[in-house]
């Protein structure tokens, strides 16, 4: 049985301002439940079934974690997902820390991507790539929002997030303008060059970690970051629609990335 | 102001058996209701605010139809959209008549995609990619879901569905086993040949329709379908990710088929 208190507790961390208080997020669901606990990220409570408990022993010893026992009834009523018949975990947030991938590794950058389901797909879609780190603007969806834990399958344990102004980032790293760019970034427009057609296999500035920026669902990569763009892609289009998901159009671009280094 | 009635009607069509019964479904939004207007789908009733009407009188005076003026909130209650200020249509289903794909052309199969939100993305990402028909099992979700038809965005009026057995479309479109085949059926498994070493482009088979088959979200595609494919196919991955989305897993496979056919 889940207390009144508690109840409040774990409902108010559906709000970010809450979440970004007590620096605690929710991960529900068996499969995220055991992602997390499995991971390097800290469990604060666990709250589960007994039959959850049952089967997942290894993973709550290995976090020294007491759960609380309750029904799939409670758990449903505390949390976002439509039923719950295994387990919430709060747990802590990591730090904001500023992330820089390796040599011709590939970064995601994401402008103002809003939908929490699109960024947890995102975010899954970059773990079956390989792809460690996503730079997020600050309008960005919250990656700890339920939702986007959800969506993202587990793949929040893998992969690594940074807020801060993309602008910022960019010179941070060196960049300018596109002509006088060291590092290799590519974004996603209407116009740019075929995807199909773009080959990154051998390029210098490989040598160097590589970025490719994703924009918002409607209006696309803005004019602040796209400056900082060397490469416009393009997934080619035979058909009718205007447009594809962003989650689906990341998965489509970054399919083409890893085909044409491997080749 | 909608009425009492109107509104228990509208709301009634949110149900499947109700859907069949009366061979209408749900549009609902102003890009939908734009692209269903100007489709070949025929409008029973067109439920607009002032503002939509008087944007798409080109519209509305192409399928002659008289719309009822109401208010956004009047839309927002009647529909299942969380917003919706421009409009509802009511439009009638098409007959579920057989289809087959020309030759060279490829259909999508999709044994038992359960999830209207996924479905909604296939017929999206099969439009961007000139898929026009889409063969469905019977435990496929409803198209006419409006959950589906607001997916799709728009791209339901361009795509054709045939809802039928698989075992039995495939009999009777003459394939038999793998090795006795004369069509290319592709299927989407976890242990299928790498599709970015797979070509396309100078198969005699396709000188046929070519299918390819996308399987359930949790089970993939079932024994009964699965004895028809005649090349499984699987996305590389390149990190942790147990697996993709099935939209997502389609749009990569068809971007792969296509980029293999355009070289």
């Amino acid at each position: 049985m889940i207390s009144k208190n508690q109840l409040a507790f774990l409902r108010s961390l559906q709000q970010k301002k809450i979440r970004q208080q007590q620096g605690l997020f929710l991960v529900e669901g068996a499969k995220s439940v055991q992602e997390v606990l499995a991971s390097d990220f800290g469990i604060e409570r666990l709250i589960c079934t007994d039959q959850f408990y049952k089967e997942n022993a290894r993973l709550t010893d290995h976090q020294r974690i007491v759960p609380e026992i309750v029904t799939p009834d409670d758990l449903t009523r505390a949390g976002t997902l439509e039923t719950n018949d295994a387990a919430i975990a709060v747990a802590r947030m990591r730090p904001n820390d500023p992330l820089r991938a390796d040599p011709g590794e590939w970064a995601l950058v994401l402008d103002d991507i809003r939908d929490p389901g699109n960024l947890g797909t995102i975010l899954r879609v970059a773990d079956w790539y390989g792809i460690a780190n996503i730079v997020c603007s600050p309008t960005t969806a919250d990656v700890y929002n339920p939702k986007v834990i959800s969506a993202s399958k587990g793949s929040f344990t893998r992969v690594r997030w940074f807020y801060t102004d993309l602008a910022r980032f960019f010179s941070d790293i060196g960049a300018f303008t596109p002509s006088h760019n060291h590092s290799l970034i590519c974004g996603a427009f209407l116009d740019g060059e075929n995807v199909h057609r773009a080959a990154f296999g051998a390029r210098p500035d490989l040598a160097r970690p590589a970025y490719l920026v994703m924009g918002n669902e409607s209006t696309g990569i803005g004019p602040a970051v796209a400056q900082y763009v060397t490469h416009k892609l393009t997934i080619p289009r035979f058909g009718g629609a205007e447009s594809l998901n962003v989650g689906v159009a990341t998965a489509v671009l970054l399919d083409n990335l890893r085909r044409s280094q491997s080749r």
